[in-house]
């Protein structure tokens, strides 16, 4: 029956919730003391190779913030290991050699991941014995997200690169676009087999492209992702930085939630996504160095803003390292507090 | 009489053109071999305090390419060297004691920079023996990006330093916004009475904040500034990346001319802005990285939407250095001779 289910789903289906569902992207990391404890030195994809150690960096946030999702510990470079990719400290995802011509499609091939499934099914496993059963995200990068890495090769300006790739040869591109979307899409589906009960593609980057160019470049691709995974199977929400003109496109995708960054409010991200499609989002992650009656002002308005339905409370791009967790408990506690009190506006 | 205004002065004033006019927010730099040869190393700040030099740099792309206004080779920081700001090649500006606690506030005061009128001076003087004159464009920060620069000292992540100032502290935030208001005014005034014909005011970073931050943490000292000079003097753009939300608020501080950077397509910015103001922009500066025809068709498509009048061209952000000369020149004249060619569409 649609009223069991979590009230993270149940948002992500633009059902009536007990109160506003919240998570926080990057929520597992390096702001938790409990998570540098157990992480150490070395690149993330260490720990994401460790079933149990991935499994446990997931389930902290959980643990401590009462969330209403855990999100897999994992990495969007994860599908395209194989291609050379690490990811250094402090730096991000670096390619040993980059993607240049039409020989390196030959290095970009799906293949399992099968510690991933492993981590996932460690975590539905512990979250099943909660009280209140708690979704676990999914996730992948999205196309041009991925081809910027990969394209790149490493910290970048303005992604010139690859988006001289996009414009110079655009059929390398497209045959690109097409690979990633595959990897992605088999990725994701092997990640809804091992439990994961919501998937979120990160197309963190698409903003620095023009509208236009994204429409005709990459949409294509994140289409054949998001509408290739059945929206009955699990809600698919859709992430970028930077992308207020994009939502429309994201939703247009298949999204069932668009998650939105902190420059465009609520309200306008709702007109531009139209009805029937939820929002995710969207305090400024700095707001969570302002002191608390700050924050807790801040989070009032974008609560004020967002409409109660379709509604998932979270930060406009991931926790900051130097995030106080103090602060995102805080948040958890005012969010679900304060919705569940005007619970009677709930059809708002 | 109106239409005796150069295009650019024309455009920035609504009035018909004989053909749109274009200028390269940072044409004076990197990019061109003959600046190169001029410069050498050294911080910016130092060709910025030798005028002959400075007008030089500022010549040069009108020479160039022939575009239809000189920008002065300056920067955003003069205004605020005496706070103890430099310009680190490569890194940006860095500040040997950032702006902290109140105390900080008597280090800020409006200060003369005679070389900057002088280099303004030398440049009308060359610029009026041009057998078309072209005008020259002065410029400031906007008040967030200025303070951004003093609070965080040196390249920051996502300007944390600098919001939890502002949200911590707003009154004195407050106050470093109105000293900053104060300073920039005083420096636009005095490059408008040395000769500039414009301004531009670099809002870079003022996409940011969240609209409702930047609406009452910033705006009273852009109206500020934007108002304090005097419409019938000289036309005033207000530009900043990212701020696809911010438009209306850029107009609605009195800004003549809003730019757009290439996230926000000119008609829809068109939209956001209202009647009577007019947009500058906005093509991806990463497409002078594409073969020539790819290019042309980017520009077209950027001309396409952005109706005649009122429009002036300009790439979305400033030239990177990595730019062929020779791709900005081709650009000059495919937008000159294609909107020529269109001039009985100039009511559009």
């Amino acid at each position: 029956m649609a009223t069991d289910l979590p009230p993270f789903l149940a948002a992500c289906r633009g059902q009536a919730v007990p109160y506003t569902p919240v998570w926080f992207m990057r929520q597992a990391g390096r702001s938790l003391p409990e998570y540098r404890a157990r992480r150490g030195p070395g690149s993330i994809l260490d720990a994401v190779r460790d079933p149990a150690l991935a499994a446990e960096l997931t389930l902290q946030p959980v643990r401590r913030y009462g969330v209403d999702a855990a999100v897999l510990f994992s990495d969007i470079v994860v599908p395209v290991i194989d291609f050379g990719v690490d990811v250094a400290p402090g730096t991000g995802p670096v390619v040993e050699k980059p993607f240049r011509d039409a020989k390196d499609l030959d290095r970009l091939r799906p293949v399992p991941a099968p510690f991933v499934e492993e981590a996932l099914r460690l975590v539905t496993a512990e979250l099943s014995h909660l009280p209140e059963p708690v979704p676990v995200i999914g996730f992948a990068g999205g196309p041009f997200t991925l081809a910027s890495y990969l394209v790149e090769g490493g910290p970048s300006q303005g992604f010139a690169k690859a988006k001289a790739l996009m414009w110079s040869e655009p059929d390398l591109w497209a045959e690109l676009m097409q690979r990633l979307a595959e990897i992605t899409l088999a990725s994701l589906r092997a990640q809804v087999a091992a439990g994961a009960d919501a998937v979120q593609i990160f197309e963190s980057w698409g903003g620095a492209l023009s509208p236009a160019d994204y429409r005709r470049y990459v949409w294509p691709a994140l289409h054949h992702v998001v509408s290739g995974l059945e929206p009955q199977q699990v809600p698919r929400i859709v992430f970028g930085v930077g992308a207020g003109e994009l939502l429309a496109d994201f939703a247009r995708a298949g999204a069932d939630v668009v998650g939105v960054d902190w420059r465009v409010p609520l309200d306008e991200a709702r007109r531009r996504v139209g009805p029937g499609v939820g929002v995710q989002g969207n305090l400024d992650p700095t707001a969570c160095f302002a002191p608390w009656p700050v924050l807790a002002e801040q989070a009032r308005a974008v609560l004020a803003v967002a409409g109660r339905r379709g509604h998932i409370f979270n930060l406009g791009h991931g926790v900051l390292p130097a995030t106080d967790p103090d602060q995102l408990a805080r948040l958890v506690e005012l969010v679900h507090t304060e919705t569940a009190r005007s619970r009677d506006d709930a059809s708002a």
